[in-house]
């Protein structure tokens, strides 16, 4: 463009910081902030003010939210000798749609990887045996299924176990309603070796 | 999700009022920016406020400017006797990238949609008129190629016609690079009808 106008550069470029946002996608969220939905574009800033002021990370389980402890740590009705091991705080909706879990998270705010040089020492495990000493029987760890995320729950079944507690993980499989020819080799691979009895 | 957190979900509506993001990519953009990217976050508040206060509508073709005359308008450089008529202010940045066209634009901040009850004198035509009498030969009108862009051409060519001035409109046909197979009927229509000698 031969044009340039800084104040619409600079939010063409802020625009891209957000995940999935390119170049294209982000001059027409300009445009239509600016030129169709100034209401919604005055929102957004105050909204984006808002939430960079009051979220930080609840003290017990490292989740986003407004207050001291969030609303699942808060909870009386949440059973806190289960707890769900995740690697960030996006991971806890996801999890939180799986109506039977009805647990307590830790969320680890990342996972183990000597690639890019981050070790035991990097990740918050002290919280996590503090959540233990307190109490809890079982952790199922909802790590993600990538080479990280699998030496993170090796490397939570090695420190847990001696204290006595029951460490589980996902199962991996063919997703519901999946159909069999877009499931991956992998999957496909762990979902025939963890096959299970019909007349169980 | 079980646990609601006024400050995130405000910012996940927020979010939704761009065009092209749903709850789910709203979502995975609120963490983003509050895990990963929270000077991003500052960047895109402060550049939305930014671009509010300072960004208006040129006085003389209105695009969007940080002044009183857009740069296009204000350059010595551009043919003010050819003048080219849009729909929006984000059609601009696609005609600059015609680089052959070097005259001023008009937008019309919307088309004539009888549907919609939008006619002549819902849009600045007046203007047009002011634009023509400053010493315009020739107009392009480069409105969508949809019902009301064409009604809308058909409009401008039937009010400047009188005037003397020579009014255009973009050909329409295969894009460049187009592949046959992909392009719509109606366009091989038009690109068979304004098919040309290769002789000329």
């Amino acid at each position: 463009m031969s044009e340039r106008v800084p104040a619409l550069d600079a939010l063409t470029d802020a625009l891209q910081r957000l995940p999935g946002v390119g170049p294209k996608s982000a001059r027409r969220m300009v445009y239509h902030l600016l030129e169709r939905d100034r209401e919604g574009a005055r929102a957004l800033a105050g909204t984006l003010d808002n939430a960079l002021e009051r979220i930080r990370h609840c003290r017990r389980c490292n989740n986003l939210t407004e207050n001291e402890l969030c609303a699942i740590c808060a909870s009386e009705q949440r059973d806190q000798s289960f707890l769900c091991v995740v690697e960030t705080p996006s991971d806890i909706p996801a999890v939180e749609q799986a109506a039977s879990f009805n647990g307590t998270y830790y969320v680890l705010m990342g996972r183990l990887s000597p690639l890019d040089g981050i070790g035991p020492e990097d990740l918050p495990f002290d919280g996590l045996d503090q959540r233990i000493a307190e109490g809890v029987t079982e952790v199922v760890v909802a790590t993600n299924a990538t080479v990280e995320g699998e030496a993170t729950a090796h490397y939570i079944q090695d420190r847990l176990q001696p204290k006595g507690v029951r460490v589980t993980r996902l199962a991996h499989g063919v997703p519901l309603g999946g159909e069999l020819e877009f499931v991956d080799g992998s999957t496909l691979d762990q979902a025939l070796q963890r096959r299970y009895s019909l007349e169980e």
